[in-house]
C-alpha cells in the first residue's frame, strides 16, 4: 500500500516533470568555473556534458555555437540548436566535451553574441564566452596553497605605435621581499584574434608558474606578456587578419618586431629586476604568437637564447636551409646558439600538428637540435597550451 | 560646366548615399574608446550623440538599452530602436550623452547581451557592454607621460569563504626600486552588481593616482580593491540582491565584514609594504561599497581613520544618535576618532543626493564633522566616482 501510494505521486512527479525533462541536466552537473559569479548555468556534468540554458521568450531560433575553424574545438564543431521551454526559457545539452577552455557563442536569431552567463574572454578579436571543462586528476593550473606571485598590469608608452601600451607581468613569489633578486624573462606571446590577457587569464599562467616554482620544477621566472599588434603611428590599423594556413607570417608586421625588440624588452628591463642578457630572457607564444616567436627570436639572436613554438600554424616546403634569412643554414653553430627549441602541438589540430611535424622531420635531417612535445586528443586550444606552458617553462633558464 | 559636372556627381553620390543616410554617424564622430580592437562602431561624435551598429539579418527587433533604475544612465533612460537597412545592419544614433562611462546592453529579439563591439565591464552581475563618452578637457583619468604605479592582482585563501580571493592592488611609482619605503593604504570597494575590476577598469583608478600623485597632490598611497561579495564556506550563495533604496544594509554581510578586516587586510599588510595602522588606512566605497565603508569602517574605527562615502543608496530617519551602534553619539570624541569623513554624490543620482544631503543635515545638527562633494549633472556611474577618488585621495594621509 505504501508502496503503491508512492509509486503513484512518483509517478504524477513525473508527469508535471516530464515536459521538462529535456532541458534537466545530467546528474551531478555543477555550474561551470567560467561562470560569472551565482550564474546557475552553464553546468557541467561528471562526464563532461554541457547544458546551456538562456531565457528568450520572444527568440525564434537559439542555438550554442562552438568557436570553429582552425581553432577546432573541444566542445564540439557544429552548432546545437537550443529547445524552447513553455516559460521561454531554451536549453540543450551536449555530448562530452574535451578537458580545458572551449570559446563559445550564442547565437540568438542569427546573431552571435557572448552568452551573459559566462565569463568573458578575449578571442576571435572579441570578448566571447568561453566554457571550463574540468580535466579529471589534473590540476596543475589551478590555484593551490603554495607561495604566490603577482600578476601585474605594466603600461609604456611607445615611439612606434604612439599609444600606450599595456603588458601583464608576473612576478614569482618572493619577489618583493629579496629586493636585491634579479631574474630571468620569458616574453610570452597570444594567438590571433586574442590579446594580451590570453595567457593570464585563459591560460593561468600565474598559477602554472607558482605550482611549477613551489614544485622546484621551474626557476623563478619573470614573465612579460604583451600585445601581438602593433600599428604604427599615424598609419590606419589594418583589416584583422588572423593567423590561417596560407599566411602565417603575414602577422609578423615590422612594427610589432620594432615595439618588441626596440621598447617592450627595455621597458620590461627598466621597470622589473630582470637580468638583461640573451642566457636569461626566452621568448615563446601559441598559434600566431609563434609565428612572431619564429620570426623574431631568430632574427634576433642576440637577444633571445630559448624559443618555445606552440601549434604553429602550418606552412608548405619549410626548409631550415633558407627560412629565417638562413640562420640556421649551419645547423652547428646554430645549435649552439639556442639553448632550447622546443615544439609542440596536440594531435587533434588540424594540419598543425602534420605540418609541425613536416618541420621537425626536416630539423631532423639538417641537423637541427630541437625538443618536441604532442598532446594526445588536443586541439588548437588553451588546453594544449597550458600543458604546453607546464612542459616548457621547467626547461628555461637551467643551463 | 565643371561646376555642373561636379553637381551632378554630387547628386548622385546623394543619391546612392540616400538609403543609408539615416545611418550616417554625425560628422566628426570617432570609434569610442571602449570598443574592442579594430571595431568601427560605437561611434561617438564630438557632442557625445553615439551611433551604434550591429549586424542581424534575420533578427525581428534590435534594440540598445541603457543600464537603469538607481543607476540613472548618461547614456539616456529609455530603449533605442534601431532602424535596419537592406543589408541587414541596424542602427541608431542616440541624442548626446553625457561624459562618461555608461553600461548598456544590445537587445536581440527580446534578449539582452552585450554588443561584441565592446569591451566588457563587470556590472550588473555580468559582462555588459559600456561606451566612454569623453569629457572636453577633462583628462585626470587618462594615461599621461608621468611615473606610472602598477596593478597587481594579488590572491589569498579565505578561510571564511574556502575560496581563493582576488584583490587588485595599486602600488604607486617607485614601489620597486625604493625596498624600505613603506606606504598607507585605501581600501576601496566597488558597487552592487560590480565586483572588483570596476575601481581598475571603470574606474581608471591607477592612471587617476598617477596623475595625482605626478602633481604632487596626493600622497603616494597603495590601493586595495578586493570583493564585496562574501559567503561562508559551506553555505549555499544568497540570491544577488543589488543595493536599493529600501535596503541598502543588506549587503552588509557578516562574512564581508569578517573577510575585509580579519583576512583582506592581515593579507595586504603582509603581502606589501604598508604602514599598518590606523592612522595610515582609510576605506571607501561607491553605492553598496559606500553601505560596506560606512557598516564597516564605524564599527572598526581601531582599524580605520578615514572614511570615503560615494553616492550612499538613500536611508530613512537617519539618526547620527544611534547609528551604527552609537558611535556617533558624542560628536566631540568621534571628530577626534576620524582624520577624515568624506561623502560625496552627484545630483542627478535619483533620491541618492537628497538622501545624503538629509544625512549632512543630521550632521551639521549633530556636530559631526565631514566633507560632502557634489558633481553637478552627474549620476550614478562611474565618472562620478571617477571625480570622487580624484578630490577625495588628495585629502588622505595628510595629517
Amino acid at each position: 500500500m505504501q508502496r503503491s501510494v508512492f509509486r503513484v505521486a512518483f509517478l504524477a512527479f513525473l508527469a508535471s516533470a516530464a515536459p521538462k525533462i529535456w532541458a534537466q541536466a545530467p546528474g551531478g552537473s555543477k555550474p561551470a568555473s567560467s561562470n560569472v559569479r551565482n550564474a546557475e548555468y552553464p553546468l557541467v556534468s561528471p562526464d563532461g556534458r554541457v547544458t546551456f540554458r538562456v531565457r528568450a521568450p520572444t527568440a525564434q531560433k537559439v542555438e550554442i555555437l562552438p568557436l570553429i575553424g582552425l581553432r577546432a574545438n573541444g566542445l564540439g564543431k557544429g552548432a546545437y540548436e537550443m529547445t524552447r521551454d513553455s516559460e521561454g526559457f531554451w536549453s540543450v545539452t551536449t555530448p562530452p566535451a574535451v578537458p580545458g577552455l572551449h570559446y563559445y557563442s550564442l547565437v540568438i536569431d542569427g546573431v552571435s553574441v557572448a552568452d551573459p552567463s559566462s565569463e568573458t574572454f578575449y578571442g576571435a578579436n572579441h570578448e566571447m564566452s568561453a566554457i571550463e571543462i574540468p580535466e579529471p586528476g589534473v590540476d596543475f593550473y589551478l590555484p593551490k596553497d603554495v607561495p604566490h606571485g603577482q600578476l601585474r598590469i605594466f603600461w609604456y608608452l611607445s615611439k612606434v605605435t604612439g599609444e600606450w601600451r599595456r603588458v601583464f607581468v608576473y612576478t614569482p613569489p618572493g619577489y618583493d621581499i629579496h629586493p636585491r633578486q634579479r631574474y630571468p624573462v620569458l616574453y610570452l606571446q597570444h594567438g590571433g584574434g586574442e590579446n594580451e590577457t590570453g595567457w593570464p587569464k585563459q591560460g593561468h599562467v600565474n598559477f602554472i608558474l607558482d605550482n611549477l616554482i613551489a614544485a622546484g620544477k621551474a626557476s623563478p621566472m619573470i614573465v612579460a606578456m604583451g600585445s601581438g599588434y602593433a600599428v604604427r603611428a599615424g598609419e590606419a590599423p589594418s583589416p584583422v587578419v588572423p593567423a590561417s594556413p596560407g599566411r602565417p607570417s603575414q602577422e609578423v608586421s615590422e612594427a610589432v618586431e620594432e615595439v618588441t625588440v626596440k621598447e617592450l624588452i627595455p621597458a620590461v628591463d627598466a621597470g622589473f629586476r630582470t637580468i638583461a642578457d640573451r642566457s636569461h630572457r626566452a621568448m615563446a607564444g601559441l598559434s600566431m604568437g609563434s609565428v612572431q616567436t619564429l620570426s623574431i627570436g631568430l632574427h634576433h639572436l642576440d637577444t633571445f637564447s630559448a624559443l618555445g613554438v606552440l601549434s604553429r600554424p602550418p606552412v608548405e616546403d619549410f626548409n631550415p636551409g633558407t627560412a629565417y634569412g638562413g640562420v640556421m643554414a649551419d645547423a652547428a653553430s646554430f645549435n649552439k646558439r639556442l639553448h632550447l627549441f622546443w615544439w609542440s602541438a596536440g594531435t587533434a589540430e588540424e594540419g598543425i600538428d602534420t605540418s609541425v611535424k613536416a618541420t621537425t622531420a626536416a630539423f631532423d635531417k639538417a641537423g637541427i637540435h630541437y625538443t618536441f612535445v604532442e598532446y594526445p586528443g588536443l586541439s588548437h586550444e588553451w588546453q594544449t597550451w597550458r600543458k604546453s606552458l607546464y612542459d616548457f617553462a621547467p626547461r628555461l633558464f637551467q643551463w
